[in-house]
């Protein structure tokens, strides 16, 4: 075990941060300059060994379990894998050998995704009632000041996907994944357009119907439990917002292949996703716990499909720290609500979602993580609008181009 | 010959507009409805086959050799190629051999790439003088409202770029592909910027620092006659406006080290250039006669390299439309100054350069051209501006982000 410490030792040490190590046999050492902010526990020798031969996955099964504790600040201490350089011959030995199991991972058939999505979605919108917005958004939020809430900033999310397609009353929209169906009821409430909305979560698809009645928009939306893929029907604008992350990188032809025969020509569209700024497999730990089936691409890796089709990409913004700010705002709710999480599920579920939601987030702000929206129409649209500026300024009527060719 | 008219004559009832064709032969014949709004004339056999064989190439070079005439609008009829479906079984004969002779294209070397941008940039500057805008923007204009004239919208398109790239006050810029030096001499003016600009046409780069002293600003530009790949230095930001088109496909790798060396970490980049919506090698005659060693890349193709090396994309615009209206301008321009282009170059000059303007105008219009502005920075910056509100809204003291992580 003396070579097994040494590696732990060595890698707190190239981290630089004040930290203090405590092993299972009563030993403590501290490292770092001034007074430890931080304090990681191993309860065993098998946690120790588990997180060297497996770094990011032994550490998260290991903090899950308990065999690892935390003390500190948890978002600080998992910003260390991106402070010292892993390629350093010195660390060599911190392997990533349960990554490659891990990417054994379940595939995205019509049934594997039911699976993989309900392993998710279906454990109860009472939880996710609890520390989400009260709209449900439960993907990226858009803040447009440092002091915007999280409702406020969710409503205007859904503000500016729907600015971005440039909804307009009476237009048919088919929206792929729409999780409890919060951005469907606000756009037909607020832009007068019917949606047509597939989701195969069963909880979100009964929650999102009763939304529709409440809200008395049923006549205006569609919430249909079936896969994107069996999706028909011709629409002026799509929009997919936080699904294309659970297609899995080998139906991004079958997703191009939906847009190009749903949506009318010089129709437009949203895709919005998680994305990484340099194309590789992620965190095993959250596909194999988290979100399994799910793989986050890099902009190349969904525009080259795109491409293919002849959809025309109009923008891309990279709304990356928007999202680190929603998972802070999440993570905070998570804890302030732990009371009522924990009669809902056990002490293990709660360290597996506050590691989620906290490596989501530094992965966000250092781990290459990124937001994209891709604003995109179906061929060219010779008559759209000249600038983004009415994005910015609601009240413009926008100049468009107008060339008949 | 009767199979060759054959051909011909299906290929313009398909593309269903009012035109008549004339033989060198005295035949004459109309096609589409209405009165004929263009007459196509073939003066010789030869023309004819060329354009049948070669479809692009054989139009082109015998437009601008003469052997075909043309009356009505341009613009209208180099639509043809887009309003039939070249497919068609009926149409198969019209290949284009000549565009894979053409494709074996002069290479981007140092010494290749100087002899291919003179071919384009040193045939005088008093040429471009001519029609182009003031500050000699020789790129994308962006108009902001439809009755933008082109001195005023190109200035708005150097105070686009300058803002989408955050220019401060004492910042150092590198620029590669400087033109004329009308945005370095801008940026440095405006902005208090000091700008390193690279620049292998001679032609150019003796007006830039003439330009500078003329603009006083001699002091913070500093105009360099020597290839990109041998920029040095570090910067703050890092600009290349309608140059990697001129760099080809295969350097794109050791564009984006340049980028990775040069820009300072957290640095924010902008690169603008003319891309396909669709991966292809494009119209072959352009690249004979107008731009020899250029590519058009699609934003896959550029995006590739730029995740390879961790440049995280914060924005991408698609300014395709802008394009097109800045070519009618020079178009329209070019036609008004006839009388003076005739002193200085021949009949096959002005013949070539109208097709090469107008086509293009009309690619952008429809035919799968794109005019790209993608914005980055060195790795993640996690101060940057929250939105991109600011653009937009002049006046407004930008909310940033501020992690520390």
């Amino acid at each position: 075990m003396k070579f097994i410490r040494e590696i732990i030792e060595r890698l707190l040490k190239e981290a630089d941060i004040p930290i203090e190590v405590a092993y299972w046999d009563g030993e403590e050492k501290k490292f770092g300059g001034g007074a430890a902010r931080h304090k990681i526990t191993f309860n065993s020798p098998r946690a120790m060994m588990r997180f060297v031969f497996g770094l990011g996955m032994g550490f998260c099964e290991g903090y899950t379990d308990g065999n690892i504790e935390i003390e500190g600040d948890l978002q600080e201490l998992l910003t260390i894998p991106y402070r010292v350089d892993l390629s350093n011959p010195a660390l060599k030995h911190l392997t990533n050998l349960s990554d490659f199991i891990a990417s054994l991972r379940r595939r995205n058939t019509l049934s594997g995704s039911r699976k993989n999505i309900s392993h998710h979605y279906d454990i109860g919108n009472d939880f996710y009632r609890l520390w989400l917005d009260k709209n449900l958004q439960y993907t990226c939020s858009y803040f447009k000041d440092t002091d915007v809430d999280l409702d406020s900033s969710q409503i205007d999310k859904m503000d500016h996907v729907c600015k971005k397609v440039d909804l307009k009353e009476g237009e048919e929209v088919l929206e792929t994944g729409c999780g409890w169906g919060g951005l469907a009821v606000h756009a037909a409430k607020n832009y007068g357009v019917r949606v047509t909305a597939y989701n195969i979560s069963r909880e979100q698809v009964s929650y999102a119907r009763r939304l529709a009645e409440e809200e008395e928009v049923e006549g205006l939306v569609d919430f249909i439990d079936d896969d994107y893929r069996n999706a028909k029907g011709s629409y002026d604008k799509f929009i997919s917002i936080g699904m294309i992350e659970h297609v899995g990188k080998e139906n991004y032809r079958v997703f191009t292949d939906l847009i190009k025969r749903t949506l009318k020509e010089e129709g437009k569209g949203i895709v919005h996703f998680i994305g990484k700024v340099t194309p590789k497999r992620g965190n095993s730990w959250i596909y194999k716990y988290i979100f399994p089936g799910g793989y986050s691409p890099s902009l190349s890796e969904v525009l080259s499909p795109f491409e293919e089709k002849g959809l025309v990409v109009r923008d891309i913004e990279n709304l990356r720290l928007h999202y680190a700010r929603t998972l802070d705002h999440w993570a905070e709710r998570f804890e302030n609500c732990l009371d009522k999480v924990g009669d809902m599920f056990d002490e293990k579920f709660i360290r597996m979602w506050r590691l989620y939601l906290n490596s989501s987030s530094v992965s966000f702000k250092c781990g290459g993580l990124s937001l994209y929206q891709i604003i995109f129409t179906n061929g060219p649209d010779n008559r759209e609008e000249m600038t983004r500026e009415s994005l910015y300024l609601p009240d413009l009527e926008a100049p468009k181009w107008n060339y008949t060719m």
